[in-house]
């Protein structure tokens, strides 16, 4: 989901310039790996041999890189979303604050909707956050790792915005966040109902001004 | 998730007595067996042969009643989150409607709290979501019968909401309950946060009353 955390750091590179072209180039081709299997056969069915194999490098290659399944995954998601963000237009980490904060969620909102629509990004991470639900230990890593860092730069802004007084400053910018970031996490995880930008936009604009009247 | 939906009709009873209390055992215990077992191993490996040996049925049972093992496990879960609703003090089917809609709101949310927080329900619960993030066929099923009738519940209470001049007239009520429906949902599933009344609480205030300050 947009906006997305900073990319890990490369795998340590050799000293030579081909050497650490060939270290990206392995890095990449496991990345990709890793991400086709476990979206056709799922977490548990993926393995470290699989991902050698299908990446074309020794197991050794990429234990020597990541000490586990789930490390090599993590990244290779962190790398995705990163990747996906940039495919829907977002060119930095943050959320933007042009002052009109409802403009600045819908922005964001749209781009995350563009990334949710892509089945490169769709299919692993589908397949990831259902293998989160059930193994708690994955989950925590996927939240603690991808998620939460990305919904912090929300409470990044809400903060900015509560100090403009474009936000009630009593309210809970971690709490607020998920009126518009949930429906749409549900919509898509569960299929519970189309996204789009019309949508996200109503999203905003419901959580915002409230669903009583104002009188 | 509370409220739920109606429990299914119970499996066709013989003329005598007997053997109708020998269908509604053997049905509770079809339904117990089911449920234990997609918690413990997971949707892909629960079968109907494994149901029937534990439930202490023949396989001949279960079929006679369920077309598959898809079919099984979504009538224990109307009837699971039947009885959890019912645990949790819910009288009926309906959201209640004594004219104070945050009041009404926070009283459902807090009883789905506590059926969240019953391991009865949680472990075979979560074990459903997650297979239904990656069976597309399972996903909707349990949306369109369980998930989405159970929604409609909250429609239902927000258009009365809307007759009564209590929410905006133009709001699209499928869509509002999102606003503190999906925070909680996603909350529980993939444990971004503790859930509690007070969190459910603020969803119905912030919800309602919106982010930005009434000026």
């Amino acid at each position: 989901m947009a906006p997305t955390s900073p990319q890990p750091a490369p795998p340590p590179g050799r000293s030579a310039p081909d050497s650490s072209r060939r270290s990206e180039k392995s890095r990449r081709a496991i990345f990709d790996a890793a991400l086709a299997l476990v979206g056709e056969v799922g977490y548990p069915r993926t393995t470290i041999e699989g991902v050698a194999a299908r990446a074309g490098v020794g197991k050794q290659t990429i234990y020597r890189w990541w000490p586990s399944k789930a490390a090599v995954l993590l990244d290779a998601f962190m790398d995705l979303a990163e990747r996906a963000a940039r495919e829907a237009g977002q060119e930095s980490y943050e959320i933007p604050d042009t002052g009109d904060l409802a403009a600045d969620l819908k922005q964001v909102l749209r781009a995350t909707v563009d990334e949710l629509l892509n089945p490169a990004f769709e299919i692993p991470s589908r397949a990831l956050a259902a293998e989160g639900l059930v193994n708690e230990a994955l989950g925590a890593e996927f939240v603690s790792k991808l998620l939460e860092p990305q919904l912090q730069l929300y409470v990044k802004r809400l903060r900015s915005a509560q100090d403009e007084g474009d936000l009630r400053p009593d309210l809970d910018p971690r709490i607020a966040l998920e009126l518009f970031v949930s429906p749409l996490a549900q919509r898509w995880l569960q299929r519970t109902g189309p996204i789009s930008y019309a949508y996200t936009d109503t999203l905003v604009d419901y959580a915002l001004y409230g669903l009583a009247p104002r009188r």
